[in-house]
């Protein structure tokens, strides 16, 4: 791999020594700001509120930035992509206005396995006696906690000085592990409070389950060494958990083609010479769908079964030729192991130095290498615009993806290095892209975003412009403008008033933010014209809106929608 | 009361014979649509999403309309705002990425007792067999029904067509009957599932303890009757529920001075003779405070006892010399009555023919009736800004106050008919006035709304003015700008980043929006031609940005600061 290789979704355990250290003398608020920089948080998104202040005043004075967004749900998406990049992210706010505004952006945290700590300020524990209604309140005290339960790996209601700190260990040890959202709900009277004695860290470690590991690793070599046609699924969990590394040791090692689901798009470089494309079911390229069906031995590695990611349901693969390895479960065929880490199996299988029977890949799609010519004053559509984007790309540009057409055109974008693409593909939650570059960009300040958003989508949360233009980030926003909700009116055909939206000269915002380069095209030459100026110009956010022909979509969500439209 | 009065908020419980009358052959997304319709839904806020897409579609087929916002949280605003209004409200949304975007805004409904229905789209009952991983899904498929069930007085999932029809009931008659959110989850293949046989709903009347009653009414006759200072202090529920022409009947033929809680701010005319101020403890006009601590006899109706609502912990009221009546209890001195309803037990207040002795009222504040007089080129502040706006009200106008200072300084505006005044007093949820605008000019659009909003505030939800041009709606929407999160600067003394924002140019709105009428004003002169010129021009929306100096604040929110800051 390169020297400028990203090197993302590193392990986010803080080193043994650090995590044993006796801890005596310092304040809850403190120590929790202490841990999440052992785990590798520099930044902090959210918004402060009265709950939160002595919280948020402790954080502008620490060593941790705290990022302001304008709002709290995209506070908790840019925390996301930040999670997604830096192996832990965190999302700070006030008590249930704050809170609970933050449900959908850590719920789709959950969905897609993104390493979010939630921190929400409370009402301070002496302040409830009686149960007054103070301001901010729902049912009772514990409504916002229950809430997140439901939505986090992990969570804990900070009330008591003597367990605080066991109790922020667990849920971070919690957050790190499944690298899924965990809720600290910290209330305003405990923040400053210095629990008595000294804490000593305990330091758990996972570890499989040695005859199991050896059983199936073994198996696992067996049926991949005796099969002809092999090929690896890999998903989106080896970018979260690290493993980039060993799945390339794996194929490279043994000579295993490697596909990838669409939420696993860009775990490793779509130039390498093993990369055979991405499986989406019947959604995706059809030379691609076949490879892999047609395969005797497929290992799925870190990959989530989900609808949208396998073309619906659409997918046609023989669980009695799967080898299906997550951080949660082995199965090998139809039975299963227990307690097998997924990096211990990986390592294993590139111990085991197999070697299979060379595949010839299905072929590249055309983009690839093709240069793109321009059609001067021929409209712009999506598939152009992909071709003449794809040209541009570069090893540091992270390109992230809105729902809709956003993402499935862009599969068709070639990620020249691991990591660079970052969608909500199995959540999808319109409005995840804008704020989603702040979080990128803000890990990764050496990176230069490129959002694809649709107009819809940018509605609900294209505002958070706002933070990017103060910050003085400069990444290039596309906005798909096909006058409504695109997709919708593919999936479910029909004239319908309520797939229109209001048209907004989106182009204009810099006038309103204070900052920024806005650009209107609607032909192959403006965007060319456009795209170049903006990717020239480092100084500040290009904000590109494209009038798309309506009716104009990209191949696979043609694919897809054909496909959705009997069942919805 | 004049003709023009606004009769708001009017009993939601459809006529015992609509009720009774038994249902066959319809589907139960059609008996939904006709149970709102019942109920006195008219209109339907929300965003569709492939979940709720067939519902949608009969949405917009039947007779209801479906008013698309930018964002879920600002379409529950909306219906919040519509609901306080109407009687009741609703919001429509696909699963998860929708619903769990409503957490918020419903979740301040529940905290202020507004009647909102919640219908969520949801997997079809058929596509959830083997729990795969549909997209949207979070943790399970009953995630988002069980953090709505924290959030709402009902909730219910339809998937079973033999109960659906009674299921609809129950929830809509518990909003109806608690004023409180209720949840509706509808899975995508059971919105055209006609149900086998005939349906035939049962009529539950809640009704008091008639012991309970007669006593209860007795005892309060007497302590009435024998006090010398007797005063009621008048809360929101009074609007809920309809009980504003009790509260008058009861108020006039006794002769009993009217003070309002901040939450229920114009519950009676501010210019009705026995208006006397609004309570808010140590944060509102001494004379109020002192008139209601002063009172021997203190008739607290349908008041939330709420922290901001009162003043935080400064209000002091003598348990022994109330007497608290709310729709959830009855209390007397130290002693509860329990089965008695607030709409009887006020019934029976006014056929008991009270007087009371004649008290002096607190003085009126020297804005009613001054004349404003403008110092031309002086920097607008927000008291002068009030006292300007005030000259302008009249009484087809609607005022909706979002939270900060926005709220405080509003008090001192005087509302010339009931429910003239909206605003989130005790939940404050940022955000709530410039969705909510679009609710209210929904549901009365005979009504001009005029909304003032901080710049914080309106960063987080002003662009659903967008909805508002596209509906061709007309209000006044005025910009507080103070650089910031002014309340927070007070409330917590210190000069923090985080309480900066990006300054926006909010006048420029309207050219990114294709519609409406920007204003940017600094002083009296520049903010009295915007206000004149915007109440002139009745074709669109207006948008006053006005620029207020640092450190700049209402009294009220003044008087509050230097009660919080001790504990902040």
């Amino acid at each position: 791999m390169s020297s400028t290789e990203i090197n993302q979704a590193t392990p986010t355990q803080p080193s043994l020594d650090v995590a044993r250290k006796p801890v005596t003398g310092i304040s809850i608020g403190d120590y929790l700001l202490r841990r999440l920089g052992d785990y590798g948080v520099r930044d902090v998104f959210g918004i402060p509120g009265d709950y939160i202040l002595s919280f948020y005043t402790k954080l502008e004075r620490g060593p941790l930035n705290a990022v302001g967004c304008t709002r709290e749900d995209c506070a908790g998406f840019a925390a996301d992509a930040y999670a997604r990049i830096n192996g832990m992210g965190a999302v700070c706010v006030t008590y249930c206005v704050g809170g609970l505004s933050l449900c959908n952006s850590v719920a789709g945290a959950y969905a897609e396995k993104s390493p979010v700590v939630v921190i929400s300020g409370a009402p301070g524990v002496r302040e409830r006696y009686n149960n007054p209604l103070l301001h901010h309140k729902v049912r009772d005290f514990r409504t916002q906690a229950e809430v997140f339960r439901r939505l986090c790996a992990a969570s804990a209601e900070l009330n008591d000085p003597d367990t605080a700190f066991r109790e922020i260990d667990r849920v971070l040890d919690a957050v790190a592990r499944y690298r899924r959202p965990g809720y600290l709900e910290l209330p305003r009277d405990m923040v400053g409070v210095v629990p008595d004695g000294v804490y000593c860290p305990k330091c758990t470690e996972s570890k499989s389950d040695a005859g199991a590991l050896a059983e199936a690793v073994a198996e696992a070599a067996r049926r991949i060494s005796s099969s002809r046609r092999t090929a690896i699924l890999a998903g989106v969990e080896l970018h979260r958990f690290g493993l980039q590394d060993q799945l390339l040791e794996l194929a490279e090692g043994a000579g295993i083609a490697i596909t990838t689901t669409l939420l696993g798009k860009s775990v490793v470089s779509e130039t390498h010479p093993l990369f055979a494309g991405i499986y989406e079911g019947a959604m995706g390229r059809e030379e691609v769908t076949q490879f892999v069906e047609e395969s005797d031995c497929l290992l799925v590695l870190g990959a989530f079964m989900t609808d949208l990611n396998l073309g619906i349901d659409t997918a046609n693969l023989d669980p009695g030729r799967c080898i299906y390895a997550t951080s949660e479960q082995l199965r090998i065929s139809h039975h299963n192991y227990h307690h097998v880490l997924l990096s211990d199996f990986l390592d294993g299988l590139v111990r085991a130095e197999l070697k299979v029977a060379v595949r010839d890949l299905p072929p590249r799609p055309a983009l690839v290498d093709a240069t793109f010519e321009l059609q001067p004053d021929a409209p712009i559509t999506i598939r152009r615009l992909i071709a003449r984007l794809n040209q541009a790309l570069d090893s540091s540009t992270v390109v992230i993806a809105d729902v809709g057409d956003a993402l499935f055109a862009s599969t068709e974008l070639v990620v020249r290095q691991r990591t660079e693409f970052i969608s909500p593909a199995y959540y999808t939650s319109m409005g995840y892209a804008v704020p989603a570059v702040l979080g990128a960009m803000t890990a990764r300040p050496d990176l230069r975003a490129v959002a694809l958003v649709g107009d819809g989508a940018f509605q609900m949360t294209g505002m958070e412009l706002s933070t990017i233009v103060r910050r003085g980030l400069n990444p290039i926003v596309i906005v798909l403008d096909n006058g409504g909700y695109g997709t919708e009116r593919l999936l479910h055909a029909g004239d319908y008033r309520f797939n229109e939206i209001q048209p907004w000269c989106y182009h204009r915002l810099p006038a309103v933010l204070g900052g920024g380069t806005g650009y209107e095209v609607w032909t192959e030459t403006e965007f060319d014209a456009a795209l170049s100026s903006a990717w020239a110009d480092t100084r500040g956010m290009s904000l590109i809106h494209v009038h798309l022909p309506r009716g104009d979509y990209s191949k696979a969500l043609e694919r897809l929608a054909k496909k959705l439209s009997v069942r919805v």
